[in-house]
């Protein structure tokens, strides 16, 4: 692991951070999977957190693979779609070494639309699936009619209309709207709120001038504004490109991925080298929504907490105490858990700031070492699919991820560098 | 004064209070002020404040009315509206005293577009011109060609097409919009930024569905989005409405009007029949935009101070701590200043909550007894216009209104009641 020794850790460290303040990423455009994420081949199925094989992988990821394999049209129902899942003519990698990230199930195939992102600073490029909207979705693996309609429509109507109208305007500036979302109440995990609203603002007129027919263009914006957490997606990819930028460093003790994929929580770290550091998953002890319990969870899922790696989600939930109403608890208590993650940080973002604080940046970048010594692991905000096929999101909250990774990562950069 | 005796002031208060938490403000479409504002007649020209005669008025406000009077086609010129406006020909009214409101000059004249807002509880009608933007704007004084030019434009193609939207939609729910604009940031008085986007989010879908050209309505939505500082004139017409439904319980010490012309500031209380109280404008200790000194500076001027009254704006800052960024100041200052307010206020906003404060409501409904007794006076979030004719504004920030005008009607209260 490459973190380098002593004092050199400390500035490995100083660089990374500085990657993350830097870095500019900005919107280009929304293409089929095949066509922008470098490497892929029709029969690669990506999916969120560590590495995994299609056996071990949680109810809902294979529900949400059974759903993809259809709506790419291999199959002509799930029946044969789990045939095809479970056969070696599919291939499965996690999204996160594809310089993807995908929420809950994280499923990405072939014919999925993804935004495209790139950091101006870096070059480099970070994908992630246009967001379908709450309740039924793939990524919490429903798998319904409706739920395959409605991603053929994103696929065959809306993403090429919506890419038509971002060539117009012209690369849309990401972090500022990011920057701009936390002085209104997001912290762009959870609540996207305000970034939607802001990303909506920044479309519509050059959706209007694509010319395309009235009906369409009212239909395409009530997709957008009828999904608060439509930024989502394009938060994540913010975020993993971002990180792409922070692991180019190669060195030092900081966090560039946390992910989970229903069964394990892993972590890579700048200076380990693209190696995965596990931990068993656990069930998020949050909100459920009504009718559900807690033995219907799935444990930790999704590449989302990518946000909280540059200091967004439940490390900005200072900026976002309204997420309260979404997710239940006392605000000022939300609030001072995520002040506490200021001690296992390596600095306070330069751009991403908090009013209420004085204009305070947000803790960003985690430091695997801090998180050993203090003992205080990272929380992310998070949501919560049903085990059971089809079923669902069924609840929403903040966790704390597993302190095993994190102190794994640390003891393997102890040795490396002793 | 109909304040009532003693306890029997408890209870004006308490059901002009609910009068204000209860009111529903709906946006009903957009008309020319001859249109919609009862009793209106083509000599009438409607301005800020108290009463006052042309002869008294502020350099900005002649000059603002010079413009609309050029505007509206009675003129040729500048020198003719001038000739016109000082003549017997012209009538001039507070524009509070026709259920209206205006920023900063506040003219409005026949022809003049405003927002029709309706207050679905007690049916009562508010009135407010179209925003026109920042910088060189009528309201500010300025009156070149291309601010009547812009005006021309919202009169004769923006608000027509943007009326047609509303009609399309139906009315449109401002009490929701303020209380989640609060939930995003603003105060709705000098930060509106959350509400535009919101207000913009809302009609947008529907403007597409007039079926206008593309070109003209790409053209509309810029000027929306162009001019965070759009929700001004709703939310000024939402709290006019909301005064003039506490107005109709007739009774108690509660202020339904706070406006300043540039030469005096007076206010109204719920229990004073129409009655002004009276004292002189003083010049806000704000900050001046780079190159203005306070030599320039316009006194205390405008009717958006009507959003204090029911608990915005000012008393609102704690919900707003990025306006730091437009008016500068202290962060905790701010909403220290604003947090004191709940003493001169009869309760907390049932609807209007601020997340950071564990979702406490914002104090509203300023008792002038209270005034009083703390010699506390209620402090309004205010832009500042240049006393140079046609300038426009030069500075923005947060003042107290003077003291002697809540004496005054407590003064006239005790002495009615005793």
């Amino acid at each position: 692991m490459n973190t380098g020794r002593g004092s050199s850790v400390e500035a490995a460290n100083q660089a990374v951070f500085d990657a993350l303040c830097a870095a500019r990423p900005v919107l280009r455009g929304v293409a089929r999977a095949i066509d922008v994420i470098p490497g892929y081949t029709p029969d690669l199925v990506l999916h969120a957190g560590p590495p995994i094989a299609w056996e071990r992988m949680a109810p809902a990821m294979q529900a949400a693979i059974d759903g993809a394999l259809v709506f790419e049209g291999r199959v002509g129902d799930l029946d044969a779609a789990r045939r095809l899942a479970a056969s070696e003519r599919m291939r499965y990698a996690p999204a996160h070494t594809h310089q993807s990230t995908g929420a809950m199930a994280g499923v990405i195939v072939a014919s999925m639309p993804v935004f495209v992102v790139e950091d101006e600073v870096s070059g480099v490029r970070a994908f992630a699936p246009v967001n379908e909207g709450l309740g039924k979705a793939l990524r919490f693996g429903a798998n319904g009619p409706e739920v395959l309609k409605r991603l053929v429509w994103i696929r065959d109507v809306f993403s090429p209309l919506l890419n038509d109208a971002i060539q117009l305007r012209g690369p849309i500036d990401l972090k500022g709207m990011v920057a701009e979302a936390l002085r209104r109440g997001d912290e762009c995990h959870n609540r996207n709120k305000a970034a939607t609203t802001l990303f909506f603002r920044e479309i519509a007129p050059s959706l209007v001038e694509t010319g395309a027919p009235h009906a369409a263009l009212a239909e395409a914006m009530r997709f957008i504004i009828g999904n608060d957490h439509f930024f989502l997606s394009l938060s994540m990819a913010h975020a993993k490109a971002v990180t792409l930028a922070m692991e180019r460093i190669g060195k030092g003790s900081v966090v560039t991925t946390m992910a989970g994929n229903g069964r394990e929580v892993g972590i890579r770290v700048s200076g380990g080298g693209g190696r995965w550091f596990s931990a068993p998953a656990e069930v998020a002890q949050v909100r459920l929504f009504e009718g559900h319990t807690i033995g219907d969870a799935t444990p930790t899922m999704g590449d989302s907490y990518v946000t909280e790696a540059i200091g967004l989600g439940g490390f900005a939930l200072a900026a976002a105490p309204a997420i309260a109403e979404f997710i239940g608890g006392n605000v000022a208590d939300l609030i001072a858990r995520s002040a506490r993650m200021r001690r296992i940080a390596v600095g306070e973002h330069q751009t991403f700031r908090i009013p209420a604080l004085d204009f305070q940046g947000v803790p960003s970048g985690i430091d695997v070492r801090k998180v050993r010594a203090t003992g205080l692991a990272p929380i992310v905000n998070t949501g919560v699919a049903s085990s059971r096929p089809g079923a669902g999101q069924i609840g929403a909250g903040v966790q704390s991820l597993p302190l095993a990774c994190f102190a794994a990562a640390a003891d393997a950069l102890a040795v490396e560098t002793a």
